[in-house]
């Protein structure tokens, strides 16, 4: 069973792609809904709400966890190794910063100046983490950041098709669409929700969202169990109306979703 | 020492209003910072939280707590009354309806098909707790709700000068303005912050807010113990960079923030 957590429904997106890649592991999930969003909130706050579900997902027996939102991976990620040092951690933006290293070096001197944009939640932005570990790779490479704030709001308020959201989308992606960037790093687990107002509002730019990424690297790496013969549970820390259709409009199906306040 | 809560820092503009109506009065505040927004939780996570500011506020000695969110009025103001005997509460919507009670009798016969337009958050809107308390006095009143749930997080995040701000605003607001409200109940202490921006969007509508009618219910009220020779103490479950300048702004002043988690 592989743990996965997020402040919400963002990290339905990470499940999603690790069922494609593994549709017979099973999955434990901790949405908390009662607390997101988590990108505007300082790293202490997002760790001590990331190893109370850690506590959590430990109990109901895993043994790797999949820490499916960036503002967490940023801030607790080095945390929680620590405080678990028996857990197989995985976090969604060393994936991301690895492919993007595959795919420049395949490019290597075809292509000058290349210039990548990336999107996040304040947290993961003012943190200059993307910037700092693509850069690690290829120093030459320009990065155009951009926080979004009210992203993940959408996204949990279902209004990824509003009228409202791509106007939001537009405002917020100004720079980088003017910056003209040859690829786009969907730095949050939610925005893969609002890929098509995003791609909407930026054209034809590649993106790279973690989702894909993070269930490569659970593949990749030897030491997952494979004891993957029960059924897959979601936990959420709140739950509104509107969570049934969003979760199924997500994953393709329809989930039992089981209410636990931490 | 009145005690008032809130999910962040809505609340403040409902301390601002208590300060001016008293201005020796101390206040112990409690933004849930950490928590927020609460309008889209459900009725039993936000009857925990409350609970929990509740015994952490009664803790620090107040005997009288003024709920200054809408949702936590809607949702916990019965629950907290019940859970905590010996002290006053003061929610913020029964004021808002007293005025309105009092406002629609001094004109009454003089107008008809008075129209009433209630915006809020999702919880509070669903509730319809404005609608059925404004009716019980006033049952010819033709009430237009809607609930607009990202003003709180666009307060939050310190973006109501924002472009996407008047848009959000603009889309939330068309079917209250098509309607030609007589005047808007701002049902969320959040939004007299967004006061400006409504402004611009709905015209010259009379607004009415819950601040400075729980100031006048709690100068009022003759239980209000006046040992007022404390400082204020303003305590946030999570504080971010933007919240010295967000503060600043709404009370016209520096105060000092503790983070308390809890």
């Amino acid at each position: 069973m592989i743990g996965v957590f997020d402040s919400g429904v963002g990290g339905l997106t990470v499940v999603k792609e690790i069922k494609k890649a593994m549709p017979d592991c099973s999955i434990v999930y901790f949405g908390d809904t009662a607390r997101y969003p988590w990108g505007n909130k300082n790293a202490e706050t997002v760790q001590r709400y990331s190893e109370e579900i850690c506590i959590f997902l430990i109990a109901q027996g895993v043994e790797d966890i999949v820490i499916a939102c960036n503002t967490a991976s940023t801030f607790a990620g080095d945390y929680l190794r620590k405080k678990f040092p028996k857990i197989n951690f995985f976090n969604v933006i060393d994936p991301v910063v690895d492919r993007i290293k595959l795919e420049l070096s395949a490019e290597k001197n075809q292509k000058r100046n290349i210039r990548a944009g990336v999107i996040g939640t304040r947290g993961t932005i003012e943190s200059r983490v993307y910037e700092k570990k693509i850069k690690k790779n290829n120093p030459t490479v320009g990065i155009i950041s951009q926080a979004c704030p009210l992203f993940v709001s959408m996204v949990e308020e279902n209004m990824t098709s509003h009228p409202a959201a791509k106007i939001i989308v537009d405002e917020y992606l100004k720079k980088i669409k003017k910056a003209k960037v040859d690829f786009l790093v969907l730095g949050c687990t939610h925005y893969p929700l609002l890929e098509k107002v995003i791609r909407k509002s930026i054209g034809n730019v590649a993106m790279i969202s973690s989702a894909k990424e993070v269930a490569k690297e659970l593949l990749r790496r030897k030491n997952i169990r494979e004891d993957f013969k029960e059924k897959d549970i979601f936990y959420f820390s709140d739950v509104s109306n509107h969570y049934d259709k969003l979760t199924r409009k997500i994953l393709g199906k329809k989930i039992k979703i089981i209410k636990k306040a931490l």
